[in-house]
């Protein structure tokens, strides 16, 4: 990020018509977008969600309420023609009313999906292997799939999009995001094991001694973060992350939606440790191990709305406030210009 | 609210296309939404905000940080004409860059105002009378400002609001908003007193002292809330309140921004508890009393971004919330008509 563009930032923060600070947490959010576009007046524009979609070898072990099947349905609703516009899930409806695009990205799901215009095929195989016994995916589909991400990326800011919203949608991808959180911030995975889409206790027990049996196979070390997520899985987490490294790349601001979406921001800071100043925090989503990944990333959360959806809709409710945090660097007027005294 | 309607849209909800209660606080928004709007499927379009400016004879007690020449000078500030459109605060600039409208009232500044096509004047007296001393307004004046907010309610409305938020300016207008707060929820005035624009802590204890004279003058009883109204001020309160009455009846959502907004919702309830149904509540303000009017008012604050501003900023971006998730209930499909397996 451009630390003098945020340093004069944040000199014009506090010229600004308001009493210092009372703008809260957007004030900081303005003088990090401010480093993210080498501008101390930041006019973010378009906004981008992407679903990547992919399924998860380790559904095979009841980890999930609901069944695997439930991927391809979702992405068919992703790109179903509705009365209202394309696609019927929560995604598209928030993204419609918030102005945002949509794209959908078959990260890897264990179906064949039939074609539409608008869907983006990138999956390397049927779903990942079931990470409890083997590793979940070679390191040639984490890079295939990485490459994926920042070609839609690519698409999707030469598009017009200046935020882009990895999003994910993925029956069991709770699973492998744990076993990530658990590895790569040194947890107890019972620390950082949720319900995901609503499991009872006993299945969460189960959930969490399958990550305990992956974790305990060895399959790979901190030192190779690739290696990790080829370990651990899965498809569109690669994605995600293919996205967030492009996305930085070409200095556009990345928001990390939920707990899926966090265990891809993991591997990126730790593969690139920079690419943690293009990173905004969503809200705090219900999954438990959703705080111990954003103590890690340094970022605080916006809300929190008890969400725990994923497909990126935490992130698309959470650009309103990353443009409005813009506006007030560069539309607002600082005392001497308004004339207002007491600046 | 229409309960049939909210019925309708809570049995919805459970059917959409994602795991129950996975929106979490969203699902609630929408159903209260289903109920403003008298349909299970609620489309609010328009978002409007009104800054009403007053100020306080109160100011002369040294309670604020600012002199009281900033409220006229914020006024000008608020109809400014800039580059980026019109208005160079903070309030214009969010506004803007979330598409919502502006309108600015002068409810009763203490100077001459310029003439400005943009700026309606409501204004029964420049500037209330100091509340440590005798009562702030007289119940005329209060009659008068309640009316001139319903009027400017009717006027954006009837320009394609149907999400209402009342925002002010005035300085020194906490102090009357903690008075509100100490007498109609009977709590000792230090738990309501906060900081306000930022002063410091002995003016905070002189802050709390001048408070606790006005509560001892005995000038209103809490069985006649306009009385209370009238007896501790103050002219922007007056007419958030009458604009939160006129948009209840003519059946819109309002969002409660801040403390200030917030004593205004206080009276509101106290004269028609079913105003209620209508309010959501914004952020969580910094402002140490707002919890506890959330918590009489039994709304959720959507976010806590430490905002302190007023201005309705808050509530200009807690709107996106609304529109979104009147979207899910409106745009998203069933398990059923998705085709999806599980619901």
């Amino acid at each position: 990020a451009d630390q003098l563009a945020m340093q004069a930032a944040r000199e014009r923060q506090a010229q600004l018509t308001k009493p210092p600070g009372a703008l809260g947490q957007l004030e900081e959010i303005s003088v990090r977008l401010a480093g993210v576009f080498r501008t101390p007046k930041p006019h973010p524009r378009g906004v981008a969600v992407v679903v990547a979609a992919g399924d998860h070898g380790v559904a095979a072990e009841g980890v999930s309420a609901f069944p695997q099947t439930v991927t391809p349905a979702m992405v068919g609703n992703f790109l179903l023609s509705t009365p209202a516009g394309a696609g019927g899930a929560a995604v598209n409806a928030i993204a419609r009313s918030l102005g945002a695009q949509v794209y959908v990205l078959d990260a890897g799901v264990a179906a064949e999906l039939p074609d539409h215009p608008q869907l983006i095929r990138a999956a390397a195989r049927r779903g990942t292997r079931n990470l409890r016994l083997e590793s979940a995916m070679t390191r040639e589909e984490t890079l295939s799939l990485i490459a994926a991400g920042a070609s839609v990326a690519r698409q999707a800011i030469g598009a017009g999009a200046d935020v882009l919203i990895p999003g994910e949608m993925g029956i069991a991808n709770t699973t492998p995001a744990s076993a990530l959180s658990a590895k790569l911030l040194g947890l107890n995975p019972a620390a950082v094991t949720g319900r995901g889409t609503g499991v009872d206790d006993s299945t969460l027990a189960h959930k969490v001694e399958v990550i305990r049996d992956a974790l305990a196979r060895r399959g790979s070390q901190l030192s190779d973060p690739l290696g990790v997520l080829a370990d651990l899985g899965g498809y569109e987490i690669a994605a995600m992350l293919g996205m967030m490294l492009q996305a930085a790349a070409l200095k556009r601001a990345i928001i990390v939606d939920g707990f899926v979406e966090g265990s891809a921001a993991l591997i990126g800071v730790a593969l690139a440790p920079a690419l943690r100043d293009y990173l905004f925090a969503a809200g705090l989503c219900a999954e438990i191990g959703h705080r111990a990944q954003l103590d890690h990333l340094k970022l605080t959360p916006m809300f929190d709305l008890g969400l725990r959806l994923g497909e990126g809709t935490g992130g698309v409710l959470a650009a309103p406030f990353l443009l409005a945090a813009a506006a007030t660097l560069r539309e607002m007027l600082t005392f001497e210009e308004a004339g207002v005294p007491g600046g």
